[in-house]
């Protein structure tokens, strides 16, 4: 009971620097989307895909990346040219608003049009943050099971977008594509489904035009 | 700044409850494991065929079993014939040592030789939580890639048995094993490490080779 009231002023102080976040990101007409999923969904090589697609049709991005310890995501995108910031949590599980309040601070935000988070791998503490987001993604992968979504529901409900990862794969793994998809749409009716495979390339075009229209529409506010 | 204290009393009050349950099972001379994973990466399954094993082995088990909400991985070990106690967390990422102490007095430890612990799907939090348990086990998957282990390197530190599962799949995946397991052995150079499929069967006579090992030793104190 203790932890819970805790818990609670814990959220209280993030949710006033994410709505902090929020005002900002409105001036400048940013739009940042904070994908969360479990450790090794395919995050970070489905940015290395998208991201350089992003960047080629004249979207200016940045990646805010999470992780515990390691700067190996942010060497990767790095890699494939995109901008990136690191973030190392240093054993939490989790991004809070004042780390990417402190993130967005090294970044001229008025010359972005997108700020993309690759949260911690963990499917459960970070559905329960804002960060100030636009959109939530809920960033699902074959190889973890069609159960997942049903068993972490808070992710599909606070997202507007669901990825289905290594579509690639469903074949050699017992995968039921349908329950999956159902669950989703069950926890969140209005949601927008996209089947994705990093690795042939499947579904990435179809992100980035999501992304497109969510700019013209943040955009159009103007 | 504020949080850290706050993880840091949560902490202790653990710890205190950790230590009783400790003694406890010292008491009954009952070895309790604590499973500790990503989401998909197949505890379920590999209980489902691990522990009618160990039961046929003579040994007397009970599963407690973590998740958010659903109780659908008690369903299926109570299927395959295990006693279980589903925990649910509503929606908090871990389980803590008050919840285990709430789930041991539903059983008579005089007469269980065995308690596992299958962790809420999670690869940070669950490692810092002190559950009064003997051994923790750092339970990977080739599905998630092999830099989890590196990425989330409290696991191995704090776990003396590592498993690598779906160790079938290694070749449709771009799963680099010296990799994955050179990385393990850097941060606990005196683990033990398993490589298994739940569904082949491979490594799951290792694994309770392993745990009558242990049983014999807490016994023998006796």
């Amino acid at each position: 009971m203790a932890f819970k009231v805790i818990k609670q002023n814990i959220m209280s102080e993030n949710d006033s620097v994410a709505d902090e976040i929020r005002e900002k990101l409105e001036d400048t007409k940013t739009l940042m989307i904070n994908i969360i999923a479990s450790p090794g969904a395919g995050k970070t090589l489905f940015l290395e895909k998208a991201g350089p697609v992003l960047k080629k049709s004249g979207i200016k991005l940045t990646v805010i990346t999470g992780d515990c310890y390691t700067t190996k995501d942010a060497q990767r995108l790095d890699a494939v040219g995109l901008d990136v910031i690191q973030i190392n949590t240093e054993g939490a599980c989790h991004i809070n608003a004042e780390i990417v309040k402190k993130a967005l601070k090294k970044i001229d935000l008025k010359k972005q049009d997108l700020i993309i988070i690759e949260n911690v791998g963990n499917l459960v503490c970070p559905a329960d943050f804002d960060l100030g987001e636009d959109e939530k993604i809920a960033f699902h992968s074959t190889t973890e099971g069609h159960d997942k979504p049903i068993k972490y529901p808070m992710l599909a409900k606070t997202s507007r977008l669901a990825i289905i990862n290594k579509i690639d794969l469903m074949d050699v793994l017992d995968f039921d594509l349908t329950y999956a998809e159902e669950s989703i749409y069950k926890i969140n009716p209005s949601i927008t489904l996209l089947k994705v495979s990093s690795k042939t390339g499947e579904g990435i075009d179809s992100f980035v035009e999501w992304i497109k229209e969510k700019i013209k529409i943040k955009e159009s506010k103007k």
